[in-house]
């Protein structure tokens, strides 16, 4: 009996890159709202989603400093239970209802990957930070308070991706008027075989679950963001035209299951 | 159209984390070669794999410093195209051939990652050191030649997975004679739909196909390897009881495809 | 007109691996409290410090997650001005005062190793993790609450130096009851000339100064450490005897300044 | 007895960040020539250095990765022995003679950057990566051969500071003709005292001695080079505005010494 969620599969199920569900999170969390080229984000929607023309090229860049533990304090060995994260968010519609779909991910765990892949998150290694809030007083301290300041950065082998910095201005009343669409994925494994390698073996639109989800502290202030050009790269074809709010807040939530929407296979 | 191998899929290809093959591999190797507890080999084997009963037990661990590329030249960018990676092959039998199976392999970019869950290697992320030979002779240049000494190193999460030394002794005719086996490995995808985690989306036994396999400098001698028990892994259960002899190659090769053996699913 | 603290200096000082204080500091911290072998201890310290015989051996093992600033929200590039650290301190005497000091010390970052050494903290690189406390509830989370895990961890060159762990108790109403000694550093910087490499060309016993030292939330516990033997390293000879208390807390303070206790080539 | 080059110092010396000579080592090597604006070679030199005026902003960049050694095949430990190096060279005069002098270098290794502070080189922490010649054939082995292609990249904090590339043209009979000047740098140790801290408690003018430099296989070639701005850095100010050769080569030497030229203080 091997054991494990993903490979490798073991005996004991130390080894496994991701162990089985239930997997429970906690971040700090730094957001900017902002809009794009509508065409841009149009070319990259996977079959079954399409643009969400009231948009007008909306999106959201996230950077995220992450715990996470199974059911046995798993945490308390945090050179595996924490990781850093930096995502773009863009909107799309999906049979008509607004949606989020999840073009670009960089994590810099592997566990974090192997997850990801599993739910649909096309997540690659980058190296990422944002400014943290400490409880000792200090101007190294950045506190939860109007006029404070946060920078957040993304580079991938050595070059820098994605740099953000927000002031904070006054706390949100109800997160639920910043973020309220659900997240899409597309959920793909690729086939090598010669000949067939245009027909993945897995192709699927996904819809993220989350239990218990936990939304705190939020901030709104003004924001900068830039997603420079990188040869290698394409996503700064997501580059922002205009910018909107940046959010600073916490999140926490658990994942034990998967919505498939659709199988772009069948 | 969106374009690549594999996640994430662009309209440019440029941001997939492994583009469409061919890719050309060269690199510097280290392998020793020693047995283990055949029961620890038993006990990790997928489906339709068998113990190979004239084995008792023999394995090779192998270190890595590979340079790929694609047809432009993409090794000039050595950020992105240089990988080290670290494995077991285990002595095994498919439908009563004699093959190797890789139960663990580590590597530290993305990239590889991506190409070996494609092919069945179940690859995580560590850190790879093997010593180097230079062409400027001096005291730190370890020469191919009689009385060198090599090193490796295996980490993951700031832990010693595995530690070899090997001292040349002389060089080996016919490679043929030592790596004779080809390589089979276990393709798997889970699911993440609650109440069908134990079913996963791909599961198969697929076969290495390397085109145009070159193996150069080909040097044996005495080695050394310890595979230290470290919390949260299952490796060191193929700790070694008996070591063979050590060698130190060149090897290139490219990949186009993959081999099928089974459908684990069917 | 070349600026910086530290090389290398440049006309803009921009480049300056440590620019010139105030250096704003704010952090969370993990200590364990510890008792080890007194001529461990003793080996150790540099000349003009003396063992501290009513310490029993008595030291502190520590880890911490920093971000520190300039005068301009420099914190707002957290890939610069973020790092974790770890390190020990062992009790002595200087001039029949009682002291810690401490013999070693890693981060993660150069701009720290840079006013380390400056200071007198025998700084090396290593990889330092720490259990973090996140503001959105879940199991992941680990609150300031009695009953709460935490982890720690230091490695270098992939090789496990220390791990610990702590489960809050309480809180501790008076930290000066715990943390009321001075730290004494030995600042040391190498002559290379041939025939003078016994000679360095700084060697001076410190103290360590801080302004508006702020340490809060401290909490006690029962407490793990372990400080394992590696090869090309010697912290294992502070390994414990037996261990006391384990403290989480926060603690902010700048540097502008630094006291010389004794110049060791006078 | 405390022993060890550089801090720590313990009684068995293995923890020393960098430990007495000799220190062996040998390196594969890429340099691109090219010219900056003398204004900004002047504005960066130490005191005692003067402009070459013949030079007309002539510089070096330089790409290495290096093995290194003591006298005890300390290279069998390759995660210790390993590191990888760029810099860049600068023409000037030191009393009429010509000199290059280093105003920037940046190492993957704190052994390599003790070592570097205590010669006089300004080593900050970067990640660097060069092109390899591998001994099996392939696409991806980028022999040592006319058309070869090489690249190299300097990255820090995420950023990109320096990406060059060569193709080979030919062999260069007499390396000599190249490279023929020594090589000084300022050694420099800051002082923290309040008050002080424009005193630095070392500050000379230092020739870098290599005892049996042996230079192998020097191919020249085309070149590019670029150092873009990144914020937080100076080094683009010495950006290229004519580029010249590049040479790929192999080098190794020993270090036992170093020759004070000038004491900045006296």
């Amino acid at each position: 009996m091997l054991k494990g969620f993903s490979v490798p599969l073991t005996p004991q199920g130390e080894s496994s890159s991701a162990k089985l569900p239930p997997w429970h999170y906690s971040s700090d969390c730094m957001a900017v709202e902002y809009w794009t080229d509508p065409d841009a984000i149009a070319a990259l929607l996977p079959p079954s989603l399409a643009v969400d023309t009231t948009s007008e090229g909306r999106a959201f860049f996230w950077f995220l400093d992450w715990q996470f533990t199974g059911s046995n304090d798993e945490l308390t060995d945090p050179a595996r239970y924490q990781y850093r994260e930096a995502f773009v968010l863009v909107e799309a519609e999906f049979e008509g209802q607004p949606v989020n779909y999840c073009p670009y991910i960089f994590v810099d765990n592997d566990a974090a990957l192997a997850r990801g892949w599993a739910q649909g998150y096309p997540k690659k290694l980058g190296s990422v930070f944002q400014t943290r809030t400490f409880a000792a007083p200090s101007a190294a301290a950045a506190p939860l308070a109007a006029g404070s300041r946060f920078g957040a950065s993304l580079s991938a082998h050595g070059e820098r991706l994605a740099t953000a910095r927000i002031q904070l201005a006054g706390q949100v009343d109800d997160p639920r008027t910043v973020f309220n669409r659900p997240t899409t994925m597309r959920r793909y494994f690729p086939t090598l075989v010669a000949g067939r390698q245009d027909r993945p073996a897995v192709d699927e639109l996904t819809l993220s679950l989350t239990d218990d989800l936990t939304v705190v502290d939020v901030w709104h202030g003004s924001a900068e963001l830039s997603l420079p050009e990188v040869q290698g790269e394409d996503m700064h074809r997501l580059a922002p035209r205009r910018i909107g709010r940046g959010y600073r807040f916490g999140m926490a939530y658990s994942v034990t299951d998967l919505k498939i929407l659709k199988n772009n296979l069948a």
